[in-house]
């Protein structure tokens, strides 16, 4: 048997290892590292390197595109040697990605070409003529003189700024900066407004702000140039009071409930700008507009609105489209007399996130059938082109953000973010957020824990755990039958991390929900979800889906990896730009006019959806056609469960 | 000497009396009882009585009108009895006049035919489809279209009652009573916008007030039949401050002078509002707007705005022409979401009391030559027609408040309000507000005061005491020469009520000023004050001045008494007629853009008529033909003071 060369960089070390060697044997040899949490099954990806020769044979390239392949990516673990290599390791660090909730500027770019002429704030000098006994015009004539003069002839201006107008004017010998809102975005027909009135230049800048109902995210933008100065994320300080909208209306409506949750919100906010004034510099007085969008829940409680009607049937919110404000009518820490402009959502579940959301994501200016999923708290659901757009709400319930299961947690440090189980032993490798022992398992690690159980068999197609199994991972424990992820010894609890058969309903229900949303939403327009085109998926949450693991559970339809792109928080991106142009901010109201809402729990055909969904991958497992594949491969098991 | 029969009414009682004998002393002869302050001289007309048959010779008429006498009235001390009489005697009380700060509503009538349709504040019912799973539009887009229904397309819905219209619309079973500003009156093309949205029906009133320097007065009206439902005054917390409007400025500009004096302005009205909700039960949440007038500093202060460029040369106010706000922007006790009309004024120193006085005294209206004179703290005058009008405000300061003089004291309890002086004694008589003991000399008592030692010769034509004459009034006392009008025994203070040298000085000054303005607006467009045809004179204080004696101390031009008008508080008059009508508020604005302001501290000729002014009554005493004669046969006295 011939040996081969291989060199592996950057080490630069040079191994012989005989044909038929796989390149993980041969890095393995050399003494390098190499991450393997599939153990070697070609699943997870993790094992990419970068090969250079023509002896390499690839047995399987699962997770790697096209454009991997021909670049030169393999899977270490599926590269069979058949001559001389050279293998680059790439930087473990830079395909590792990280839970990174404050980016700084430069990652965020401008989306269109900006022109600051056609942003509805303005910042300018005027010039006023000094008051005399032969010219006895008061301060406040003086300066709407100079205002027409500027193009504004009747601009409002509120009594906060004519308190400061006399000082202002004589300390800045007659010729003071003012800013001044041309347009207000939300309010048709509405005059220019004097903001601010000011001795010194004012350079302004606004707000974006997306209120999740789990993480509170805002862009401090800058006015001239249209650039994001910086940008922080939150948790929702209202979590406190419930973890998804049910529980915060329900909150909402106790003695003093709602003051408390809209008092929590502003706080987060408030947080956050005393964060970005820090890495800014730039204060939050200086801010003269805020562009927001919430789910209708948050709006409600963002704006003092009781929200107990969202929940009764049949759930009406007192308001999609918000009424124009000014920051002072919510004590939001800006300039008081900013504007604050709540974008418009649709209905009680389907909020301004979303229509934020199809605004960033092009589906409205697109001809491709386009899903566009928001994975969040809850999840909703648009399908459309540029001509229609139909969405849905799923309740799906929190169980992704790790609420209702266990040992469920939220995406933070300790997280196990990532699982991979050995289909010989049902041994578990997993990654954890910030790299330390594991506390519990975030969405990402649910939905990929629930997919490894299924396809390596320790779970069947009805998520019942298979007790009968050689592995002491599967007991009877004190919530039934379930599955050890992590040991005591291994974790920072000091106590078992398990999947328990209760958690795996739990999570069956909510990617039951979601994908019943599709069907519903699809059979409604008269399309199959195979003729869909592209699948946008939103969320920071829906960020760090594994799309294949999504796949197998059953959560996304069935269709080629390439159709999917993760666009991380839409929501804020949408608000963005929303914020940046009144062309956009149209283009949002339209979307949010134009859209068809199917309130589920009304639609007789979601039940039957819902329970087909509640099977591993769904009852028609012909439906997801790759799962099947690799579940017969894997597993060598056969359909089980019931299912045809 | 024949004797004649007098019957005396109501007493029914006889008397028979010698021809010749006065019917004064026939009075007394019966024992009863009869006012002659002035100690019989025919210059109080005080004792007037209502005399029948043919017996009666009148003397003098002073004080009695042609229609008075036409109609039988005599003055008892000036009337000869030369045959049987019937002499009725009126209820003293019917003659006195009484300092009433608080009427009931009858006494004010809506001054033109009112038509609520015509209000820019409205009440209506609106009646919104329930809403389905079929029908899920939000409540605000319901309440929306409702509006639109009742013709009002593009109402604007503040959030403070978006807040609550989920409540309300349910409650009341999708049938709300709503409360609308179709038109607010002072912002041009501005939106209708929501004010009240509640389950029961309402009937808007509206508040109308005067905010003086000394007195705040408000009026409650009701907005559906345009009534006075409650009237009520009380004097201006500032006044702690500072009595004038120069200490009020001064004040302001301490730290914190300026809140403070907001808040007690603030404070003030709360008053009044507790007293009017008492009286008529309407609760200030019901009043859904506010219009107000007042000088332009009062109109700073209740808004908030610095003042101090009022009194800095050149006198330029922050505003004129106030913005539009809500009673909430300044925390005035109504209705938050009210509209507060802050009534447009001319100048630093002639403001909206000024130009709603105007309004209510029909100047703006009348072809005639008219002279309007706001005596307040401030004495502002316009002269024009309904083509014209100019303006000016002479700082009399506040002497004629009864502030800078030793004995002086505001209208209240206690103030001597009238004064005559015997001529051959000296001895002076006097009416008290209220009839108790005497504590000082407020405004009318002065000028009474100073006519009469004028007349009677106490004092020459420069104000001086003249020590020479046999009584005890006139002394050299503490501070300089000085008239004893109630001894420490008589008063309430228990020392000496005297008229200084040093008073009266300041009395001159004041009225000076005052002549000095009509000379100098009379000049100004070339007319003769001799050819004003009608003096009207607004302010609280206005109403109870003498005609006559203001004349005589050269106050009041020399014309005949019945071209003067006395129209009390016409700075509120003026402002309930903006807010019952549109036209009128248009008016208004018309009388605040049209007028024209001199400065007369800006004016050379000013001066000149002021020191001309500096006499009693005047230098020429030619200008006062009516006051040379009584002086002349009252004091017998030829002029003196180095005049012409």
């Amino acid at each position: 048997m011939a040996n081969h060369k291989v060199t592996l960089l950057p080490a630069n070390q040079t191994v012989e290892v005989p044909t038929g060697s796989l390149v993980a044997e041969a890095i393995q040899r050399a003494g390098l590292d190499i991450a393997q949490p599939c153990g070697g099954q070609g699943r997870c990806g993790r094992c990419a390197v970068f090969v250079k020769g023509d002896g390499a044979r690839r047995r399987s390239t699962l997770r790697l595109s096209a454009e991997d392949i021909e670049s030169g990516f393999a899977l270490a673990c599926q590269t069979v040697i058949e001559g001389d290599l050279t293998v680059s390791i790439p930087d473990q660090e830079r395909i590792e990605r990280r839970l990174v909730t404050d980016k700084t500027a430069k990652s965020i770019e401008v989306p269109f070409p900006y022109d600051q002429n056609l942003q509805g704030v303005r910042a300018f000098r005027v010039y006023l003529p000094e008051p005399s006994f032969q010219d006895n015009k008061d301060d406040l004539t003086r300066l709407e003189i100079a205002l027409a003069g500027a193009g504004y002839p009747e601009a409002e201006v509120p009594l906060a700024l004519v308190r400061r107008l006399g000082s202002v004017v004589r300390e800045s010998d007659w010729s003071p900066w003012v800013v001044l809102e041309a347009e207000t975005w939300n309010r048709p027909h509405g005059p220019a407004r004097l903001i601010d009135i000011a001795t010194d230049p004012i350079e302004p800048v606004a707000l974006a702000i997306d209120i999740g109902t789990t993480t509170v995210s805002a862009y401090l933008v800058d006015l001239i140039t249209g650039e994001v100065l910086g940008s922080s994320a939150e948790y929702n300080g209202q979590i406190h009071c419930g973890e998804d909208v049910i529980s915060r209306i329900i909150y909402a409506g106790r003695d003093g409930g709602l003051a408390e949750l809209s008092h929590r919100v502003r706080e987060t906010i408030a947080e956050l700008l005393v964060r970005l004034e820090k890495r800014t510099g730039v204060s939050p007085d200086h801010i003269y507009k805020a562009t927001v969008a919430g789910n209708t829940t948050m709006a409600h409680l963002f704006l003092g609105l009781p929200p107990t009607s969202i929940r009764l049937a049949p759930f009406i919110p007192t308001v999609n489209m918000p009424v124009p404000i000014m920051a002072h009518d919510i004590d939001l820490g800006i300039n008081p007399l900013a504007s604050v402009d709540c974008l418009p959502g649709v209905a009680s579940y389907v909020g301004s996130d979303i229509t934020a959301g199809v605004l960033a994501c092009g589906l409205s200016e697109t001809g491709q059938l386009t899903l566009f999923i928001d994975v969040g708290t809850n999840g909703e659901i648009v399908l459309g082109t540029h001509d229609w757009q139909v969405t849905c709400a799923c309740s799906a319930g929190p169980a992704f953000e790790g609420a209702g299961v266990v040992n469920g947690m939220r995406a933070t440090e300790g997280a196990i973010e990532e699982v991979w189980v050995n289909s010989g032993t049902f041994e578990p490798t997993w990654r954890v957020i910030g790299g330390g022992k594991p506390r519990g398992l975030c969405g990402s690690g649910l939905i990929s824990l629930l997919a490894e159980l299924f396809v390596t068999g320790v779970i069947d197609r009805g998520g019942n755990v298979k007790l009968d199994l050689d592995t002491p991972r599967v007991r009877q424990g004190d919530h039934g039958p379930e599955y050890v992820i992590a040991w005591a010894g291994e974790t920072s609890t000091g106590g078992d991390i398990t999947l328990t058969k209760v958690d795996v309903d739990n999570l069956l229900r909510a990617k039951a929900a979601i994908f019943a949303g599709f069907s519903v939403l699809a059979t409604s327009v008269g399309v199959r979800l195979e003729d869909v085109q592209q699948v946008l998926v939103g969320g920071s949450f829906g960020k760090y889906i594994n799309v294949e693991k999504a796949i197998q559970i059953g959560l996304l339809p069935d269709l080629p990896w390439d159709r999917f792109k993760f666009l991380g928080n839409t929501a804020i991106l949408g608000t963005y730009r929303a914020l940046l142009s009144r062309d956009e901010r149209d283009r949002l109201r339209h979307i949010a006019r134009g859209m068809t809402y199917l309130e589920l729990s009304a639609d007789n055909s979601f039940y039957d959806a819902f329970t087909a969904a509640l099977f591993l991958p769904h009852t028609e497992i012909a439906r997801f056609p790759s799962v099947a594949s690799i579940w017969e491969r894997e597993a060598g098991l056969t359909p089980a469960g019931g299912a045809a």
